[in-house]
């Protein structure tokens, strides 16, 4: 094996398999070899000194050399045949790549010679499981989406309700405020909030509709709040539903069955359970209580997404927790986000915490409350 | 060619290329075909209403179906399978694909007996040029980044100097303060900045070092400010290089150096010049004011990356101002952005413009100041 390599070329940026090896963000692809578990990377003069101070990386090198041999030979000196002068030089003839290699890459480095093949699965399985270390970063970025939920909490305290809108200092209140407020206290401790969404009423029954315009007052209104952190660049998730006003009986019983439902799932999480049995959970008592889910009038009502996902470096990442699963392991962090979506009640609800799977069970990193007294704010 | 397609499979979050065609984001990765003229997006029950009212796509439909094939023909459902599914349904035979389309996928397209090609250079070339309209959302971000640099030189101004270090408000003013100045003035327009760079001293040598710690009086502090909009996804780019105290002979110089190549380079900037002359014509600036670049005991110095870079979508993009070039066309949007870095100095400058290229000339869509009277803060 000694004449087999493994290579990723990518930005640290958009490769969290490069980032886990690396510990090193580029804005700019660059080159990533292994080879007989020493690893070497092959930067520009921009980014070699930088990744000296930052890099996790056995062997930093500049790309210069290779260049040179590029242009020398006639070629340009690119990615490409800087990898192809660089892997020759160490004799290397058989490469395994990501499944998401640039498949215009792969094809130059066929061309060149090289045998090269995409992994099957993850290039970095290793990263589903987090240990102690990775759940603890997880758990410091969940704790500042808590934080800027709870001053969402203050503020639906406040206000107070105008004609089924809620008002807050004097005006409605807005889905782009909220976001503002959360964004902010994001920001705070270095978590960047994407995508956040604050959606209420009709809004809601769309799952990833971030929300716009004035916020309902009686309705279920959707926070889901995923940031990372700038620092560690690991993410977290939690959604919380939550009310203004007076709730109607239909729209708390909506609440009581995701609540129920996802207790149920959350029950189960432990290691060596199939992750799709979470999701069969949840189906279950969807049906138990009777609420349906299919198309109605062209648009999908009830619960039409998966029950949850991984989350790390990527916000969506190994294991699913779906109709496919796979067993949970220890170290598998999760979330488990059932919801109810109907357009013509109006209302969306989805309740989401994070799991850590230990040995002997799951932990749960999550710690904003969700019993109905927490989440219905008269 | 009616047996010809384009395809995509990416997540719109992740491939500026599939969000100009479709202005649809997604977490995940979905299927988009174009077929004839005709553009289709295959998406999951999560996605789909969302992306009725979102997506500038012609027919939207749902995985469901050719899920249900793949599972008939005990196949996995996964977007591999989907999309051969769909793909025969409409009697394809040739792919072409982006330059970076996932290798794993190529491989199991040609598996299934189609004919699949990457593009050779970008899979939407068209990107690099920028309608006025677009120009103009960048023009947006470039405000709030301006915006946000003159609270940092209202801060300067009000700012005291103290052992060589820079006083506000009572105390040493640190990097991380000032970014989450920058950051919280960008949020307030919804533009998110990552990896914003508030570099002083040594640390500003690194052209990609963020910042760290006490900012120095009298020394040159890099900012490099390049956030995109959530709303519209645009990019903006700009660096100036700011003193706060008195600034020795020396600095002063290399600032003014910096400032002369990049005027030099900026008057260059029209449709047909190639944009390698820019490089140039900072590399000979640099070169009659005697500023060497080199290895200076294993670490470079001097000017020792590209002039500047497209700004679009992404922050980097098409076409590139460097050591290789293109020539300039009208539509494009590109930085020019020189520096010279002397860690012994010690001493950092960078500066930064973006220009937009018209059909006479080139439009500087920075208006921040740049002339030593602004940037040097008693």
């Amino acid at each position: 094996m000694g004449n087999t390599g493994k290579l990723i070329i990518a930005a640290g940026e958009q490769s969290p398999d490069l980032y886990y090896r690396t510990g090193f963000l580029t804005p700019d692809p660059y080159i990533y070899v292994e080879i007989d578990g020493v690893s070497f990377m092959l930067l520009s003069d921009l980014e070699r000194d930088r990744a000296k101070k930052q890099a996790k990386t056995d062997q930093i090198l500049s790309t210069s050399e290779w260049e040179n041999q590029a242009i020398k030979s006639g070629k340009r000196p690119n990615l490409l045949n800087i990898a192809a002068f660089f892997l020759n030089s160490r004799g290397i003839t058989t490469l395994h790549v990501p499944y998401d290699f640039p498949f215009g890459l792969a094809q130059g480095l066929l061309a060149e010679g090289f045998s090269v093949s995409p992994s099957e699965g993850s290039f970095t399985p290793e990263r589903a499981l987090k240990s102690r270390k990775e759940a603890d970063m997880i758990r410091k970025v969940q704790e500042g989406v808590e934080g800027a939920l709870w001053e969402v909490v203050a503020l639906l305290k406040k206000a107070s309700v105008r004609d089924g809108w809620i008002l807050s200092e004097g005006s409605v209140l807005t889905s782009e405020k909220v976001k503002f407020i959360i964004k902010q206290e994001l920001l705070k401790r270095n978590l960047i909030g994407q995508h956040t969404i604050v959606a209420g009423g009709v809004q809601a029954c769309d799952p990833h509709q971030e929300g716009t315009g004035p916020l309902p007052a009686h309705l279920p209104i959707v926070f889901d709040i995923f940031p990372f952190s700038e620092e560690t660049r690991y993410f977290a998730d939690m959604t919380r539903t939550l009310f203004k006003g007076t709730v109607d009986p239909v729209h708390r019983h909506l609440y009581e069955a995701v609540l129920s439902a996802q207790e149920k799932a959350i029950a189960l999480a432990a290691p060596g359970i199939d992750s799709s049995l979470l999701h069969q959970a949840v189906e279950k008592r969807f049906e138990e209580l009777d609420f349906k889910t299919g198309e109605v009038e062209g648009r999908m009502e009830g619960f039409f997404h998966g029950t949850g996902h991984g989350v790390g470096l990527e916000i969506h990442e190994a294991p699913r927790v779906g109709r496919t699963g796979v067993p949970l392991r220890p170290g598998h962090v999760i979330t488990v986000e059932p919801g109810l979506y109907y357009p013509g009640l109006p209302g969306g609800v989805r309740i989401e915490d994070m799991l850590y799977i230990t040995e002997t069970g799951a932990e749960n990193l999550t710690t904003f409350p969700k019993d109905w007294s927490a989440v219905a704010i008269p």
